[in-house]
């Protein structure tokens, strides 16, 4: 999975990272992330239309890998458990990731209008995720309750594994995936039979 | 479920969604929604913050009516049946709000920092439903996950309903429920086996 746009990008989320963590994300100007980049502005705007989009680009990395791991997921598999396989096929790319997530994930908490706007990025994801598993021929109420459900999973796994980072994310994305069909089972399985 | 506030209130939420639906929502002032109800401003503000909790009073009296309903929910409920239980108690005052909703819902899907709002609100919904799972003794990571799962089977139940008025929405909401069951079935129960 490449971390496209090379040194200088990675130097400006690094710096932003740091600049909002110290002094709070409203304080922060481009003008001092481009600064502690040792960057121009200019080269701030080739990478992010604004400072709050640096924020939003590992999500958008992520978004991209796990639609691509949908498309490649065995053809035999079910909705949920290719979102299972998709899932785990992005745990190398989360685990190298926590260095810039986990300071990102301050910064959105501490924010409240960063947790509106991530709200909508995981709205936007599960629609990424569902148009995906339509186009594994999954109709459209199931690939929409089913990218729901291991959105709702997986944002347990990584909330556990932010808590306790000794824990192997693998592992938490497997038991919060078992976790979906633990609470699910004393439903009744067809709704005419109620 | 008492709908509190009296004749001023509902008649100022009608006046407001004719606005909304006839001009945009961004078009619409405080002042002309109190003069399309015949009351003053300041009744306005006894009622509303601001034009846009207008369209999210219904949210907040559903939150209660969910809340109440997993605490009165049979002890014996495992979390989401507790839930499913407490959602076909609020389909009555669903099918009854639904002359509000139904104007509501458009004018907030048509305005894109309205559907960043509502994405909040449900989040927050979220919250509501897993801390009153909680204090009927659900650890915290079941009743945060059996809360995602019944406000997404929810929402489809309600998309559906919303597209077919004349299907019924108690039957909609089994439906789904049952859905989450089925969509779980091919997941392996315990992580330890895979």
């Amino acid at each position: 999975m490449p971390r496209d746009g090379g040194p200088a990008r990675l130097r400006l989320q690094q710096a932003a990272l740091e600049l909002y963590e110290q002094h709070g994300f409203d304080q922060v100007t481009i003008a001092e992330i481009a600064a502690g980049a040792g960057v121009t502005e200019r080269t701030f705007y080739r990478h992010f239309a604004d400072k709050r989009e640096v924020l939003f680009d590992g999500e958008r990395v992520l978004r991209e890998a796990l639609v691509a791991g949908i498309a490649a997921a065995p053809e035999d598999l079910e909705p949920l458990p290719t979102l299972l396989w998709s899932f785990r096929s992005v745990v190398p790319f989360l685990v190298g990731n926590r260095p810039l997530s986990e300071p990102n994930r301050r910064v959105i908490l501490a924010t409240p209008a960063l947790r509106e706007r991530a709200q909508a990025k995981t709205a936007s994801l599960i629609e990424a995720l569902s148009t995906a598993l339509r186009e594994r021929g999954v109709c459209e109420s199931s690939a929409s309750l089913a990218a729901q459900l291991a959105m709702a999973a997986s944002a347990q796994a990584t909330s556990i594994w932010f808590v306790h980072p000794d824990r192997d994310l693998d592992e938490l994305v497997l038991a919060a995936f078992a976790d979906l069909r633990t609470l699910t089972a004393p439903l009744a399985a067809d709704a005419s039979s109620r």
